[in-house]
């Protein structure tokens, strides 16, 4: 809204190049999301995330909520203050967290109600609520409370609640525009895996002339075939010149395809949720510093790697750091994989802006080793608890 | 030996100041050494410490033997290019964490037999095996197997003990110099709280001619008066021109009080190990951070400090991340105490140097606010398990 915009630069097959603007600085789309579940991507700096390439943080509205709480973070200057990040920051709806962490769910007309899983206290986090703690953290982009279905779910259920979304969109909206952000609302596109009922959520969203359109409700499960082609479905019906968010997704390869399927913007936990359990990504495909053929490899992580981990460190130390449960070994192994992330985001941009995206995926896909394509997908959610 | 060297500078009543050279740069002293037991300093990068102003590190002998092994370390290069830190680093024999840390532990002439920590496997450590296991890993400061007693103990059981010590200093020298480590020896004063006896430990040592000398065996249990008086005590007796390390030590009071004794060289946990139990340290005495009085408060933890934490952070942030337990906060508080310990040690040396280090230390002490100069003394060990 105030403050916001995007520009489509170029186009190659359905893959875009764009640039995203908001009140704290612009974001090269398609665009990588690190995750800032509680304020903080875990284990890194500010500055860690500058070296590694993030232009632009999201953050879990759900988590905030429940601790410090908004109003302690509002009070404290907002988010950028508080978590010492001046660049972009998105925050999410909560409704997925609120769906995967909290005990006690009901769901009604007026909202959520729940018990926190930090104390246990109840909470409702209604439409209003939703729209009032993203303004109180002050972030640049926001979204409407929705909620999220687990895969596979009834036609008539899904309906229910796409049905159920798409009014307390009307609210959201109604609370942003009373409200005095000067973020950004994000429609959500839901609609379950049902082709009817995603053309209908496309559709109702996009009458409302957001200034974006997340698609939501994907990577809850559903084989990776299906998530692709909802994808394809949805970016195929968003409107040209709105920035789309796919949430919560994925792998490196999830995000070559995505972006070949129109997609700009993404957020997941996997690059660094999965650094913590020992796995890093290089162009080769993922390893597993853990194994013990790494126990005397002078090597790098990545050889082609600038970040600090693969300049200064070999295999050998990290697995042993990790074998000793050392808390170095986290923070470098997420250096590593968001800088590979974030990489990645640049070279696809770049293949676009040449014009040979089609030749980058099929090197990439082939040297990356993929598989997993048609692999059942897992739920990584799309907050680190 | 080869490499090292010790000039001392100036002094001021007791407090020295002075500049040690070994094959990896200069120490200036008094100097203190943050604690990288398993080869990393716990949550910090190489260029986290140097920006903390860290000289020197200390890494555990114990530890590195254990895991991933001397052998490992000395294949990829030695400790140095491993941790990869290129300033100079100190280890101890092993005696103190075989004490503290391992199991049925078995003490003869031959050394200490004892079952690992880690893997429950027999280990033996013998003079021989601690100073190989030194020269593998390429420190620039070494020091021989010894026997740490626990506080208190009878003058008879003292003697016999200080007796194997200094039988086992013999045999360590010997390896010492049939070794191929450019490294320095130094020497360890043992003979519990025993007057007599650790003027005998003092004779006997230094008669061999050490690069430098330890004082072991404090911070064992004794109470405070006991440990000053005892540091004291050897500090008086040990050669001006030779550096005095005084393993261990301590709180902030610790290090101003053994500085006006005469100690030249510390090492502790408690900057680092305090830091990730949420204890700040501040010339206004010590702060916990996850305290309910800091939650809205806007202030950086220490209003005078100039470290990442200070510069970027409220108080009200960093007691969010501890109650979150995010990973980032350990790391945060780690700079910050280390930067104040560090910052400790520049303002001492430059109170002897101006020759004002008898009012430096009574400013200091009582800013600091300590009345704990008399408290029984609790065991900091000295490695990160």
């Amino acid at each position: 809204m105030r403050g916001f915009g995007f520009e489509l630069a170029k186009t190659d097959g359905a893959a875009r190049l764009g640039r995203m603007r908001t009140a704290h600085g612009h974001i090269e789309t398609p665009a990588f999301m690190p995750v800032a579940t509680q304020g903080t991507v875990k284990s890194l700096t500010p500055s860690d995330l500058r070296a590694a390439g993030a232009q632009i943080v999201l953050a879990n509205t759900y988590h905030l909520f429940l601790r410090p709480g908004h109003e302690v973070v509002r009070e404290l200057g907002g988010l950028h203050r508080f978590m010492g990040w001046d660049g972009p920051i998105l925050t999410d709806s909560g409704g997925f967290q609120v769906w995967s962490l909290s005990r006690l769910r009901k769901i009604g007309e007026h909202g959520v109600e729940f018990r926190s899983h930090v104390d246990g206290s109840r909470r409702l986090l209604s439409p209003e609520t939703c729209i009032e703690i993203q303004h109180a953290l002050g972030a640049d982009i926001i979204h409407p409370l929705d909620e999220c279905l687990a895969y596979p779910a009834t036609e008539a259920s899904t309906e229910r609640s796409l049905d159920l979304t798409l009014r307390w969109l009307l609210r959201c909206l109604a609370a942003h525009r009373n409200g005095e952000s000067g973020g950004a609302l994000f429609g959500i596109v839901q609609g379950g895996a049902d082709e009817r009922l995603r053309r209908r959520a496309v559709e109702e969203t996009c009458a409302l002339g957001l200034d974006g359109y997340a698609i939501g409700g994907l990577a809850v499960g559903e084989p990776k075939p299906v998530m692709y082609a909802l994808t394809e479905l949805c970016a195929g019906l968003l409107p040209r010149d709105r920035p789309r968010y796919l949430m919560g997704v994925g792998k490196p390869h999830d995000l070559v395809e995505s972006v070949a399927r129109g997609v700009d913007l993404f957020d997941c936990v996997i690059p660094t949720r999965n650094a913590r359990n020992g796995q890093a990504f290089t162009a080769d495909g993922p390893l597993v510093i853990t194994h013990g053929r790494f126990a005397r490899d002078p090597a790098p992580l990545d050889a082609e790697c600038g970040c600090e981990a693969c300049r200064l460190f070999s295999r050998a130390y990290l697995r042993h750091l990790f074998m000793a449960r050392e808390l170095l070994a986290y923070r470098l192994l997420t250096i590593h994989n968001l800088t590979f992330y974030l990489s990645l985001m640049t070279d696809m941009r770049r293949a676009v802006a040449e014009g040979s995206f089609a030749p980058f995926r099929a090197r990439f896909l082939g040297r990356y080793g993929v598989e997993s394509v048609g692999d059942s997908n897992e739920s990584p959610a799309s907050s680190e608890a």
